[in-house]
């Protein structure tokens, strides 16, 4: 019988059931971590040849010393190893350092204080707004949260972010741009149609520099075979805003989060302004780590090969969450979730008014999960019910144990509700 | 006889001999750079190292998987070195990239956007006056170029700006603060006094929120010996100004410029908002390469001991740089320069508006020089007389070639100018 359809009577003896069954899950002292995507051990063990290999020559194949100053834009087998995995002509890329959350943060703040391509510098505006669409990456939105953007939230559909609201949206000249991780979103693993990215291309905005930032963080970690992903630079040429998208990539999970390299590509036309700004910040990001990181991952075969391997790791990760889901969860009517193809998150809806104390209960009888609310902008879930459940960091009998902990704390929740 | 002294006729037969020179001069094909402050390859290779050593345990000592994500602030090692090495309390402490110039413009970035201490962001100020002393660093006075300010030059002295001079105008409250490069400054190698640090520290500014950008870059790069500093933190809580200094530092110099590690130190009472703007930005700066470089540098007698071993690459360097002006230039009236005891330049101040048409006469006989100007604000050199040498990446047997040109070029550029 469905829990939502149980009288008053059964939903108390249902919940002494799972009291008793949450009671001697407190007493197993689980401890285990299911809030942040991080990679696990065995998987960064298998890259350890960046760190343990001989650095061999120190020069790059144009002849650039890697340990000196000097060359902004990333060293040309860098750009031309990151072209090649990406479909992204190398004349576009900026190589950075270790993190694609500070080319963002970076280009964000370039965007706020200077402006770019001519236009007005986004601090002098009375209101900037930025589509938010959600649930998303919570350190998205902490960037346009610091700078004091009233966020949009668009809601997600299996296809994308819903772009009837996204152009009705985009409309309003205040609106000056949207958060996109187009492949194995972040929380939902919901990959973007190529009618989504051609939309985002050609769309009406009101802001002359309206700026898609294109995060994909996740555009080779398949786990299930490739997903294609429409070129969004063609199809903001296509649609005649070539200027419009900025794209962001990492290693961080295809080596190191600590230690990888990161990468930000942009139209011709705005490039070498960026660069030059670029060139006030750095002389030059670490270019050694550019050449252990690509002397690693060769070209596109070897990455992929690579990625193949380390899909190993995390398909029965995803496995057991999906099927402890299904077999727990399914059918009850007690919560929803996409079933995604690659990334690093799935995304459980539970019944409204639910997540925050599911996250509780989870906590109390020693599972992190990422707090309810933080895949929305401030924080605010309107309703309560999004989780995100990050399956890459614990073993795979650890997850088994804590997703069962998460669906029992997901009954609990909804009959607590229910008796309420 | 004295250049200067010499008659109309006397001149004319001096030009003629020293156009022959520096026409046999133009024949030898020289190709040398002494624009930059690079480190030479020989010295890189000193370092080597860092780059071939196996990694060994990825685990920093309190447990930390280095090539995962956290740890925003840098690993406890890394903090405990730099203090230990600099003499700062860890706790002021941030580890960041391979880029202390990056750690200074994105401060810059957040007194601009934001404001720090619950003053006001510099942005809503209708002007901003920053201090540089000049001659000074090129890309400390672009960073402050870029954000619009003021930039006002100060005079230097023998030991440090002119403090006279900067007390008077950091009394005005547009005048947000100073660039500070204290020991063995770029580019004239000037080290500041006890004094002048302590002025620094207690002196009344306007601003409340005065800072000192105070970039040690040279902070251990002695040539002849130690020369000491005062802790400029102390001078500032002395001053009862503790929150005034914003402390610089990086490794680019000690193994890498283009692979170290850099820090920024900060007052206690602002480290924390810092550190949690500065989380919003990125998650972690690259803690491998933490790992590599203070395994490598290890503790203060180690790396004191490597930075002596690097004066020796550096030291006949500047002997000759400094031997060749002395017996050029000595006594003849055409030039003034300080003589460093550290860092990595030399300056040399030539007759008024000859710097300029020194520089060309170098690049038109092969020796590209920094550009006339860059040292000061605005690449403005006031009188056209301020030349900055970077004696570090070419050979003695070139920089000995090279300065023979730079003074000849020094000599004929001051004979067109009293032949004019």
């Amino acid at each position: 019988m469905r829990i939502c359809e149980m009288d008053r009577k059964e939903l108390i003896a249902l919940k002494e059931r799972l009291d008793a069954a949450y009671r001697s899950f407190r007493q197993r002292g689980l401890k285990l971590d299911m809030s942040r995507g991080k990679p696990g051990p065995d998987q960064l063990d298998a890259c350890s040849a960046v760190l343990d290999a001989p650095f061999g020559d120190v020069r790059a194949e144009d002849g650039t010393d890697a340990r000196n100053y000097g060359v902004l834009e990333g060293l040309p087998e860098a750009k031309r190893y990151f072209g090649e995995l990406l479909g992204i002509d190398p004349r576009r890329i900026i190589v950075g350092g270790n993190a694609s959350l500070t080319l963002m943060y970076d280009m964000m703040m370039r965007l706020y204080v200077f402006g770019v391509g001519g236009n007005a510098p986004w601090r002098s505006f009375p209101k900037v707004k930025f589509l938010c669409p959600s649930p998303g990456y919570d350190r998205h939105f902490a960037i346009t949260e610091e700078l004091g953007f009233e966020m949009i939230p668009v809601r997600m559909t299996s296809s994308g972010p819903d772009m009837d609201e996204v152009e009705r949206l985009a409309a309003d000249p205040a609106v000056k741009g949207i958060w996109c991780v187009p492949l194995y979103s972040n929380p939902q693993g919901i990959c973007y149609s190529d009618d989504t990215v051609k939309r985002l291309g050609k769309m009406k905005c009101g802001a002359p520099d309206f700026k898609i930032f294109w995060d994909n963080a996740y555009g080779v970690h398949h786990l299930y075979g490739e997903t294609p992903l429409y070129d969004i630079f063609r199809a903001c040429e296509e649609g005649g805003n070539p200027e419009r998208a900025y794209y962001f990539f990492s290693t961080s999970k295809i080596t190191f989060p600590g230690g990888g390299v990161s990468i930000f590509a942009t139209g011709y036309g705005e490039h070498a302004e960026i660069a030059k700004r670029l060139g006030i910040q750095t002389i030059s990001y670490d270019k050694l780590n550019q050449l252990r990181t690509i002397r690693f991952l060769k070209d596109k075969p070897t990455t992929m090969a690579h990625m193949a391997k380390m899909a190993e790791f995390l398909r029965p990760k995803f496995d057991t969450v999906l099927s402890t889901l299904e077999r727990e969860l399914g059918g009850t009517g007690l919560a929803t979730w996409e079933k995604p193809r690659g990334g690093y998150f799935v995304a459980v809806d539970v019944l409204p008014g639910c997540a925050k104390r599911v996250v509780e209960l989870a906590a109390e009888a020693g599972v992190k999960l990422t707090p309810a609310g933080a895949t929305y902008p401030l924080h605010r879930d309107p309703e309560d019910r999004n989780l995100r459940i990050a399956p890459s960091y614990p073993s795979v009998a650890e997850l088994a144990a804590a997703m069962e902990l998460f669906c029992l704390a997901v009954k609990l929740a909804a009959v607590e509700k229910l008796l309420n």
